[in-house]
């Protein structure tokens, strides 16, 4: 097993599993778990910023969804030395931005990034703590190709096999953590 | 002016203001355009890590607010080698929580943190992106001393001086740009 693999299985042995949270039937994986061990969180920062420090060409913007993507995108942005810049539910943010819809089980929400938060061309990681149906990141990438802008990536840390959400989505998805 | 001035200076810059929103009669003061500049970024992490670092007794704990509380609180927590502890809406951490409540201009809210977030007598950093009325730092000090936990301190990038939140809190404040 290589040192990543190492420290991925770490880190997976730190996420705490609840049942039938936040409804009955749904077994929930608790990345807050990894943050409250420094040492493990420290694992996780190395392998997140080292897969994205190797992605070719480079990556030119961090982008990370509302709320729980706030806790990885600033971390990686920082050691990219790159731009980071927030997707967030519409009417959050101020001044000029584009707006995609996207479908949830009931009616439809809105996701929105800054006018000036991505140029064209752009290569924009988008970071997640999380894939399951793919809904709000198959919503994210059609809103950064609404920029002109490409998607270098979609990089969560955890992934429900399953759901297959990964199908949804047209750009390349990577998970450090995979659940059946 | 100390190299410190001089950086928070170099951010106070950096952070753009929209009239009217997200209503009209607000000046909003967007963090987010200082996390667009990698560099301005990188000042405005060195200058909170340097403050966490050198409260003393040490910081043990650092807490932060959904949602603009987690683009920094991570940051700080791994800078310090200590747990990074979120605190949000009701319902939306799993596992056995507790809960204070609190008042909005019309009706009630309340914030959870998780029952093994925080011990007794950990000295807890509380990190917000902005102090304006003061109603949900007061909350959340209120939540970390129901742990039988003490607030180290309440940490914000920005304050709205002239709103006097912080006359509601009764921890030590400390924001680095100060508007009136």
């Amino acid at each position: 097993m290589s040192g990543s693999a190492n420290k991925i299985d770490e880190i997976k042995k730190a996420i705490s599993s609840y049942p039938d949270f936040p409804i009955k039937g749904i077994l929930f994986r608790d990345v807050f778990s990894v943050l409250r061990q420094p040492k493990i969180f420290g694992l996780l920062r190395d392998v997140m910023v080292e897969h994205a420090k190797q992605l070719q060409p480079p990556v030119q913007v961090v982008a990370a969804l509302e709320s729980r993507g706030f806790l990885f995108g600033p971390l990686i942005a920082l050691e990219l030395n790159v731009p980071f810049v927030p997707i967030r539910k519409k009417g959050k943010l101020p001044g000029m931005t584009r707006t995609v819809q996207y479908s949830l089980e009931y009616g439809q929400d809105a996701f929105e990034m800054q006018e000036d938060a991505v140029k064209q061309g752009d290569r924009v990681l988008i970071v997640d703590d999380l894939l399951a149906t793919g809904g709000s990141m198959s919503a994210s990438c059609s809103l950064v190709n609404a920029f002109g802008a490409e998607v270098a990536e979609c990089f969560v840390v955890m992934e429900l096999s399953d759901l297959n959400g990964r199908a949804k989505i047209a750009a390349n998805v990577h998970s450090l953590i995979q659940y059946d």
